[in-house]
């Protein structure tokens, strides 16, 4: 199976854009509501989390990870792949990779949570690929939360988004990467907000691509992976709001269940 | 020392309320910052945390406990009872008994978070008083993390608190109860959207008088709490943010120390 965790329902879109992609793959999620969010918490703190959620997801069965959630996947890479003996996603690489690939102007906006952003992991990472790219952060904090209720819609939520995207408004970049899988909840505001000509590059397709390219070339994984259309979810804390939302972002009945962390 | 929880920041008002009523007397908090909010959360969950915070303070000397989380309050008072034997408050008891003493027209509206609303536990605390009362409910599970970002006095947030009191602003209350210790920080734009006729009880002044008053009682309590004007702060979880607020609530310098649960 396709092992997925993120802090919540977030990772929601990134299984989304993996049936998309993958579809007929088995698929098991995690989503750690119990100690959701991750993006205020310190990279400590979130470590200790991405290693237990696998540890769960390997219990189950998983013989592939992805960390559908940037938070996680900015801070706790490195103690991933040194822990863990399999193959091991995550969801900033393949953004940078397709900003860089597409932008052109290389003036590139980054938005996530603040713990994200703190870790300037995608500066790094676009720098690294192309050292002449400018690249313009922001720390979007209340938009989990946003989402999390559902206010994808509100004049408040619109507005909350003006004020987050006006620093890289004024910057003039051509680029914006949803750092958090959240945010492509918000896709819709966030391109009129930031302006129809700035290309949005979503990480939750992007890493299903990769995902996908991956299992073509690695024979010896895909076989691994069962392929009956099964998707089981776990989260470790079950309520009205988080059902709700994941048949929301799934379109399909989603069976969720508990699990102590 | 008198100890004192909260899932993460909102309970220092409660600090603050118990420092101007009962000053001199040492204090020793913890905010479950690793787990905030407590709020979405399933009260197996909260429970469970709340036993876990307790076990905690008691390691470190406390003599009695108060609980400066609503959702804790809400949901895992009798089990806090049942398992520890000694005294135990909650925010909510005081509230209700200071909502039922002032109002006039005994139309009150209790405003919380999703879990506390869910519970019912103001209805029912203020119907046992006073089976005439009127009461209406709204959660207002947005004005956490407002807080928590320190949006006190943006457009945005005075927005969203004026749509979540609509429902009890029609009902035409004359008293509010901010059913969750986040909320006294947002108190002057509540009052200027709930309008200037309502009364509104702060649960944070109320459980300090009470605690007040049960001490001047009961000696022998008393008399096991050092009085030296002593404040230790535990966290879960360390950010940056966290001391801002915690700095900002208190208005002092607080020396917050990291602790595993």
């Amino acid at each position: 199976m396709i092992g997925i965790f993120d802090s919540g329902i977030g990772g929601l879109t990134v299984v989304r854009a993996i049936i998309d992609q993958l579809p007929g793959y088995d698929i098991i999620y995690f989503g750690d509501t119990a100690r959701t969010p991750y993006g205020n918490k310190s990279s400590e703190t979130v470590v200790k989390y991405a290693l237990q959620n696998t540890d769960f997801l390997l219990s189950k069965g998983a013989k592939i990870i992805v960390m559908a959630c940037n938070t996680a996947s900015s801070v706790a890479t490195e103690s991933m792949v040194k822990r863990f003996d399999i193959p091991i996603f995550e969801v900033i690489t393949p953004a940078v990779e397709l900003s860089i690939k597409t932008s052109k102007k290389f003036r590139i906006g980054v938005i996530g949570t603040r713990a994200t952003i703190n870790s300037g992991i995608y500066e790094k990472k676009i720098m690294k690929i192309n050292r002449k790219a400018k690249v313009y952060s922001a720390a979007c904090p209340l938009l989990v939360p946003l989402v999390e209720e559902g206010w994808l819609k509100k004049p408040e939520t619109a507005m909350i988004v003006k004020k987050y995207l006006h620093y890289l408004k004024v910057r003039q970049i051509d680029t914006l990467i949803l750092g958090c899988t959240h945010y492509p909840l918000l896709k819709e505001v966030i391109q009129r907000k930031i302006g129809k000509r700035v290309n949005i590059i979503d990480s939750s397709v992007s890493v299903a691509e990769k995902i996908g390219s991956f299992l073509k070339s690695h024979a010896e994984v895909d076989n691994l992976l069962g392929k009956n259309g099964k998707c089981k979810f776990f989260a470790s804390d079950i309520t009205d709001q988080f059902e709700k939302t994941a048949k929301a972002t799934l379109k399909r009945n989603v069976c969720l269940e508990h699990v102590r962390m």
